[in-house]
């Protein structure tokens, strides 16, 4: 199976870069982890772009915040999908690295997920995997119905809760 | 090849998709496009994406402006692998459809591009096609190095552009 | 007495509800609460919504975050009233919510309240149902008088309070 | 049948409210349409909102620009459901129109639609008008089926319509 | 001398408001403190704004959160001026206190400070007043000089301050 | 009569002080006029400060746009009232202009009008003059009961104006 | 005298960077112009990034649109001063472009001018390049006094023409 | 060597500044520390700027929150380069600073770096001086290899960290 290559700019981006492994980790996909900063190891981190096709990887997760380049400077050196996850800092609440993740011109595409959003950066990972991988679209529904019936069995319970809360 | 499925949720949307399919038709990748609402055809929605995966389609593409809900409805319905391009309405500039699209809670992602980003959504589809098809990918590379020649031939002539435009 | 549905998409939307079902019981209007995610159980949502007319449900509430699309999809499925409440989550401050739920398109009407709004949703509801029941009519009004007397209370004390918090 | 009172902050908004009368025309429900500013004429805002219910009214539409305030003021002197059309001006994009209607304080809600939304208030006064009369109900579920139809058609035509667009 | 008339719109303004009262204590003008809600008592802010002129005052502050309109109503009532204190409440950080004070249509202006600005809000009273009062007009400039001075005594400090602190 | 001393930033300024011009004009409120820039002249926008209340002013306008420090600057020179006007230019719609200019730090108050308020900056010039002048109330009055006779002469005539648009 | 090195994304922001060139040019600088994305040129950027000390610039201005890397490219390559000028593209009124460009990390700053402010970005390398040129120094003091005297003549002619406007 | 200024409108900017004069200290350039408002103290603040040139400075560093005029009030009064830093205060999240300092009208740039961002505003000063001076421009480029290397010492790590976190 092809890895999926994770790239954050700032080791203070590793709670959220947590939660996309532990996903990956659920669905048994191979992943690689890289601090790689898009001004900072600017070579380190297009030679990864550069080189990820050949090295086995199917899809790249970029994680940053503020001026938020990462993604993008990934997206400009290979043509495997690169998911960005916007992190929030310290001011501006996260609209910085959205509008920095998000807002490609015509040509580079990233496929930016919501502020923070390590889990759905992950599944999407498994999600474009899993185009040709029938195994892995199998687990991918299974989750979802594990999810769903997460939902259901507090949905069963709220009523009481509501009133519990109440005593 | 897998198709890419298109949904737009009104026809006002046109003009951003055709961007998309134009982009499509230059890989040669096969296509469907389909006006369903969020709001006003949920049922349709609903069923196209319900059976996108046994339909033959890689991936699926959403297109909506305002409260655009219809990427997420799409992707509530299926794992294969959904874009969202948010549509600039008459109001707020489109900062509502990005946030109601990309802002997807955990487990349900949307690969967000940016406001009217319709050839990025189409050449993510092709990244995301291209993953398992060499050829494919052969193509999105050739596509890079059309548009950085393309790049630097105005750079040749942007001097001369500068002088000429002053007499 | 119709009843009133409310729906939240999350469990970690329920001391926004809370304020709202303390408020029906204070008229005492019935209510059903459910936990429900338009993304990840987009059935049960949509299944009630259709059903709610025909179980005795006279207005709707939906709250829910980020790209807050659960009180879309139920009005999408009923043309019962439905309120959206817009909740803050860790991103944002509730903008994200607010614009996915108030920015509806034409067609399909949500009537938004306040970030976190549960308070003012649940009168909502009790304006909609006492628009034909004079008794409930007379029982807002007095809680309009009671909030008017307890602001004016305020008011006569204010100057001490100025004072004291000197002292 | 009960009325729907109509007011606006100023004349400037006859453009959205056409929208909502249009809308109501319709449905055949009968309405009544005011000019009032919360600012320069609130003692007639306050009166038209004191005597609304005694004066056959159900529900009250209130559209205005800028720091609107108009459905506020409306709000605070009835316990009918009144609905805030934020309407866009010159500068902001609408933004301070929907801040300014929807962020009511407890007590007093506003039910808020998309900037604008001339439509949907006149729908959202329909749907409340209708919980108590399943004969509105029926047309308000046949406007539904029809725009759905309508979606439906454009969605058979689009695949003609972007081939002759190329051509 | 006139007094300075302070409207809260709630009692969780009440340290934006001490902050006025202090500074107004310390140029020694007097003043009478309310709260009066827009929207639950807006009889009483009404008639405290229709009487001000006639009672002495010569102007008057108002402050309020949200969607604060009370401002606003206030100065609908009253030709004096009015100045408007935008309070930050627990969502959106202000702006749309501040987007609800500021943004009055013609006709009814509201002299608006920054966000939580109530020592701002009592100088501006201050100069409004010290307009004919030349006695309080050289109190604000004794203030001007003793806040420079301050400023300047701290710019004395800082290099001290900058070394101790790395001790 | 005490004058109103009116500084723009930029000629470009000019439409939103002749509004209020205009305005003074009708109440006969002398006035007089200057382009100065904050930055390009502080020299002659500070001497103009520093002079204004020996120089026969009751109060000064300030309009300004993008970074707009002209009201701040004018401020900080003088303690008569100073009113700031945020005019919009060509990006981002005044919301640059309208923080610049509101967001004063304690001590040196800016009393804010409405992005390109041009009329009610003079309004609130001649409330501030009229605190002291009886007759100048008076006319303020007079203005009130003219504006809002105009619009209830609008509310007449709005049920005609809509039946006539349909035809 | 060292040049400056002038880079914009796209030959869309050529308005912008002719007000830079235009301006250096009246104080002889010279200059070196190219079209380079950061995206789809990222090796050419960062060549000329690489090179630029050595190849005799003092200053990099560096403009671009929507979420705009290319300044931030740039500065990543090379300690000469990077300018960077956020570009307006048709939506969000400029904003991703500016927090792209400005919202830097600690360790590579980007000397951010306004949206589209190309005269800034040539007058700031000018003012780079004369701390250590007295004579450029005058030519930029010299401008300032002509600047300002440019003000002071429309400021003469102000209230003619408010008079002439009125006829 | 030049000096460096440093101007912060309010000793609460001190932990900001902080960070500024601690990389200046690493690349031993010298500085001088000012506590100046543009609004209390704006003599102090423009014979600063004013005599700067003179008095052995190269650049000036101003950091102010709200509406931010230090920087643009220093600018006014000196060619030479001012960098301006935009410092986050109670409300607003530091975009009120951001907008105040950056959008400078044409004629009087503001070099303007991210919130907060005092690291940058010290290196930015010291990218100026080293222009002309090689030894600086080494210094500049050691620290950029030295925040390399600790980047890629953190990469080595990072599947280290990702594992012990989860024993």
């Amino acid at each position: 199976m092809k890895k999926v290559g994770i790239v954050m700019g700032s080791d203070s981006d590793l709670p959220v870069i947590r939660k996309a492994t532990d996903t990956l980790d659920s669905f048994g996909i191979p992943y690689e982890v890289h601090i790689y900063s898009a001004h900072r190891t600017p070579e380190q981190a297009r030679d990864f772009a550069l080189g990820a096709a050949d090295n086995g990887f199917g899809a790249i997760i970029a994680a940053a915040g503020m001026a938020a380049h990462l993604a993008g400077a990934i997206a400009a050196n290979t043509v495997l999908p690169v998911i960005g996850i916007p992190c929030k800092s310290t001011t501006l609440d996260g609209i910085d690295a959205l509008l920095s993740t998000v807002q490609m011109p015509s040509g580079i595409p990233v496929a930016t997920v919501a502020i923070n959003g390590g889990v759905n950066a992950a599944l999407l990972c498994a999600q474009i995997l899993a185009v040709e991988d029938p195994e892995l679209r199998g687990k991918l529904e299974a989750k979802r119905e594990k999810d769903s019936a997460a939902v259901l069995a507090k949905d069963s319970a709220v009523m009481d809760r509501l009133k519990e809360d109440n005593n």
